[in-house]
């Protein structure tokens, strides 16, 4: 019989070719070829808990190749998280707590969904810096609360994806001495060997983002232990722990072949295998109760380090009561409710949203200790620096403003990394035509349900002369499209710092504030009594009759009121309707959506972007005036005036449908 | 007076000063910095001609840092391109030739359409690999029709890109020799100096990646000339030139600053660096006669090598006539009609999309020898080989397949850098969820007017076990959103013939073809001769009298046609609208979509993503069965059910709102 330790990786190995034979559906070579690394790193490593899900001192642990998402099953299940057996048998299938790939949220002791490759890379990241952070904060010289690491399983494909790099530039720039990559070198991916398409050095490019780089036998459990170790006393530099790895290990005829990446490996294949394995044949999922009592000992392990951190943590908490009130402040989950307090003193000139923002993320940032973020090289342009607020550098992490290069994509996974750590409420700002260089980040933070605050500025074709490759068309009505995100295009203050409130006060899941990169009159509403719920009567009509709705959003809220004045001394009675944000205005009953947007009423859409969207408001019959081809280089006016964003066109559009 | 050579880069410097100057926007500091380097790589190495314009042997030159678009425009003004210097008077005007960011077709000379970070580096690996693939296809012993260079100057804002690393990756491994980069290492970007964010070691990167790696300073001119020149000898690897420079060099006061980035000097600071520099005062936009006799020498020079190619190349081309009828068909232009041809012999079993799609690829490879491209490890998932086409591998071009690893951003803006070149149609492919990380590509080809076919498999929620990550909701109509992107979405093999016959038909914009995973009963219309139209009667309802239009795409035409016929039996008269191409059906005449989708009947749309776009065409009492959620891992038929994607759930939706 093998010993304790192959008997355990084993467990793992064949839990996940069990279920994945099972669902006949998964990816069995890389919980095999990585059970080895993640036995090791889980058993004598990785402080984590099921009886202390939210311990804050916790390991984290992301897979970022969640692909092996069965690794991470069969380990938690052995580890006491509640991830049972039956969950295990029901791999893959509806309601299950065992998806495809992990999902934070939805899985004990899975910290980040992952799936779509580098995104954990950034994740991970994005935790290490929320970590030291929060240590330079609390720290005093008797006791550190903060002082786990980060630890994550990547890939060659999650090595492949440029947002690895990018992140990885920005951790060795910033010394993430707290960040331990393992990746799992195995030299296949789906389509074969990776030597059709990837020789770098990836060591040598590590280096050069200054990492510590150890390069081990991803199966010799020694070299594993010694290199952890190494990496955990590393206080510089972030660590890459290169582990040569066989995918499929163990598999007779499927180890080291892309066929065992992402299928069953088979009846037979999976019968030779335990065959060689010496497991039995006949017993699916089996776990020995050594491995199951061998298990239990590392709880009790950790167990006492968490009783012994909060044996400290309380004498910590009484001798610094002032650290104490803002560590509740960092980890309170509950929603701050800010919008009353926001539109007090609000600036009344005019003024370009991003502008306007600006001075209330600074009233935001006195009021939410916990609001860091920052840019991607355009702080100055997006205006999002918090004042005072201290800049986050190399070893140097007693700040809020963060300095993210031009890495937009690291940008938005790293802040969603900060955000799953639990303590931090981030931000992120760029222009809003590089939203798209962030989707893929956008979407996982809305998948995820969590609070990532993406701040994006120069939001039309009104940038003017940096030309259409810097002007939005496609991308407000895109980001409309994603599930569980708050759109805010705000057209003045008072809905600029809604726009605020309402992102702080959604925990689960993204907003995006959107903003001008020109003055806009910032002009008052009749009335703001309706701004919360996100659309409302901007410009009341003049007579009871009601001949016309213009309906508009952001810098194109004050045009729309000039057409008002213009239609209204023709003799009509126009009503303005400004929907800052249109996912909140749809969750209204129906009463007051049609109190602000009666039927039988002609409407017209006013925005300075792909419009198509707008016809599920106006029906058939309405009117939109927008975008539906990319904008030109010229003085934003100009541009506006050649696009027909001026009263004049508005007004002949609406005369010649009337 | 300064001798020839600091005339010329005194010209090219303040020819960009004054034009930001006088528009009042724009990056002076920039071209300031890189004037020493491109002086010299255009007036003694680039190979390029306003009078060739298309010569097909030019070198290609890409100003990946688009920002500094005066550099360019003041060296094509010199070199004789239709660029005027009027034209540089209006730079950033409407309808000048000089936006604010260099667009290709738009100004004689730009070779790509730059601004957003990154993407122009991965172009410049798209043209060179575009080039080493027509060298393997055409030389012969005695000539080699094209042997020229790809030059790229890159920025710090370019580098810290992810997609740098990923196109800079794959082009070490496959050993791009005829790829160079100059790197204008200036330290500064919009916030400031890079020491906030960007300390990696790009050098040692770089030879991590495989490239040559050379370090001067770039402002010495030999240093310059013989980096060049070594760069250009190498013959495995890819150069990149590191050269410090100093951004806004010879600005008295804004040299080395941020300030001189992204704004005008200012009238002082103008007049000082003119002063320092001994240039007139009086005279914006001085053109010294020595300087235009000077740079018309470079004329000469080049059209006296093109006239030497020409003459090897009329030799060639009667001693190889097969290869001279092949390269006219790499370099014509004229759209090919597929239509009919791909119409013919379909599988008519049921079957996946993508499988479908991979058999009509075949006969599209055929047809077209300069269809090339690939996928970002998942060809064989996607089904996108073309069969006995030869893979491009390693330093071996003559193949048709390309292997782009897991690096969707790159491969997109590689095939745009192909499609660019101007001999070849390129072809992406990855899940369709992953369009998001392709996106600003797809935007970039669209804005480019160039012809890519990003093909997506796995299109929705049916995707299935791999759950949510991998479940695409919003893609779909967020494609659909971006201005002259072709989205073609086929249900059966007629629309997927006809899907692969509109991609290869549009010359000035992209196409996405969009497949399913799963099987489709690849059911047959009533009639195709409306399909061209991108949408039409597949089925037709039963009375003249019509109740219903069930209009649906791809996976839920056959779905439809269900419903359908349990509404017929019913004693309903109801209609199946297929969809396949929504914007070449938006641009038929009124009068064939009153025909297709009339008004005033109960229109029902079904498609498996977020459907708000749909209700343009059905109006505020249109249904529309679609998706609002992510979605979640199980197996694709209960997914579906899960979802309401099932007849009986359609039917009660429509029996409840009829």
């Amino acid at each position: 019989m093998p010993d304790i330790h192959e008997q355990s990786i084993h467990t793992i190995k064949f839990l996940s070719v069990d279920a994945v034979e099972k669902a006949n559906s998964g990816h069995p070579g890389m919980p095999m070829g990585c059970a080895d690394l993640a036995y090791i790193l889980f058993y004598e490593f990785l402080q984590t808990s099921p009886t202390h899900l939210d311990w804050a001192n916790r390991d984290r642990f992301i897979l970022s190749a969640g692909h092996g998402s069965m690794l991470q099953y069969a380990l938690l299940h052995l580890c006491g998280f509640d991830v049972s057996l039956d969950e295990i048998k029901n791999f893959r299938q509806l309601t299950s707590k065992t998806p495809g790939h992990p999902e934070v949220g939805h899985t004990p002791g899975v910290e980040a969904t992952t799936g779509p490759l580098g995104q954990g890379t950034a994740n991970a990241v994005g935790m290490a810096l929320a970590a030291k952070m929060m240590q330079e904060t609390f720290q005093t010289d008797a006791f550190n609360p903060i002082d786990h690491h980060v630890y994550a399983i990547v890939s060659d494909g999650d090595l492949m994806e440029g947002i690895s790099s990018e992140s990885a530039s920005l951790a060795g720039h910033l010394q993430l001495s707290n960040l331990i990559y393992i990746y799992d070198d195995n030299n296949i991916s789906i389509d074969g060997s990776t030597d059709i398409s990837f020789s770098e050095d990836v060591g040598k490019r590590f280096q050069a983002f200054g990492w510590y780089v150890q390069s081990i036998d991803g199966h010799n459990h020694q070299e594993i232990r010694n290199a952890i170790a190494n990496a955990k006393n590393q206080d510089e530099k972030p660590s890459i722990i290169i582990a040569k790895t066989h995918i499929a290990h163990g598999s007779p005829n499927k180890q080291d072949t892309s066929s065992s990446h992402g299928a069953p490996l088979g009846k037979d294949e999976v019968r030779l295998t335990k065959e060689k394995a010496l497991w039995p044949l006949d017993k699916p999922f089996f776990v020995p109760n050594e491995v199951t009592a061998h298990f239990s000992k590392r709880s009790e392990k950790v167990n006492q380090q968490i009783s012994n951190w909060q044996k400290n943590f309380d004498v910590w908490k009484t001798q610094n009561p002032d650290k104490f009130t803002l560590w509740q402040k960092y980890w309170d989950k509950s929603p701050q409710a800010l919008f009353e307090t926001l539109q007090e003193n609000l600036p009344t000139m005019p003024d370009a949203t991003r502008s306007i923002s600006n001075k209330i993320q600074q009233k935001v940032a006195a009021l939410v200790p916990n609001l860091v973020g920052g840019s991607a090289d355009l702080a100055c342009s997006c205006k999002t620096l918090i004042k005072d607020g201290g800049d986050v550098l190399a070893a140097h992490f007693h700040g809020r403003n963060i300095h993210f290069g031009i890495r937009e994509h690291a940008m938005g996974a790293i802040a969603n990394g900060m955000s799953l750590y639990g303590s931090m409420i981030p931000y992120t700002s760029t222009f809003l035509v590089f939203s798209d260089y962030m989707r893929p980040t956008i979407r996982m933070a809305a998948l995820s349900k969590i609070q990532t605050i993406f701040i994006f500025t120069h939001d039309s074709i009104f940038v003017g002369e940096d030309g259409p490759t810097h002007q939005p068309v496609e991308q407000i009505p895109s980001l409309r499209l994603i599930p569980n995100l708050q759109v805010a295009r705000p057209c003045n203050a008072e809905e600029t710092a809604a726009s605020w409130s309402w992102a702080i006060e959604k925990k689960d899941g993204p907003t995006t504030i959107i903003l001008s990169r020109q003055n806009l009159a910032n002009i008052p509403a009749n009335s703001y009594q309706d701004l919360p719920k996100g659309g409302y009567v901007f410009s009341k009509e003049s007579k009871t009759s009601l001949d016309l709705i213009l309906i508009a959003t952001g810098s194109e809220v004050p045009l729309a009121c000039e057409v008002r004045e213009a239609l209204e001394a023709q003799g009509k009675s126009v009503r303005v309707v400004s929907i800052p944000c249109l996912e909140i205005f749809e969750n209204q009953d129906e009463n007051y959506i049609q109190s602000v947007l009666p039927q039988g009423v002609q409407k017209v859409v006013i925005e300075a972007a792909q419009g198509d969207l707008w016809y599920k408001w106006i029906g058939h019959d309405g009117i939109v005036i927008d975008m539906h081809t990319f904008g030109t280089s010229a003085p934003g006016e100009e541009v506006a005036e050649h696009f027909g964003f001026s009263k004049e066109h508005i007004l002949d559009c609406i005369a010649s449908a009337m």
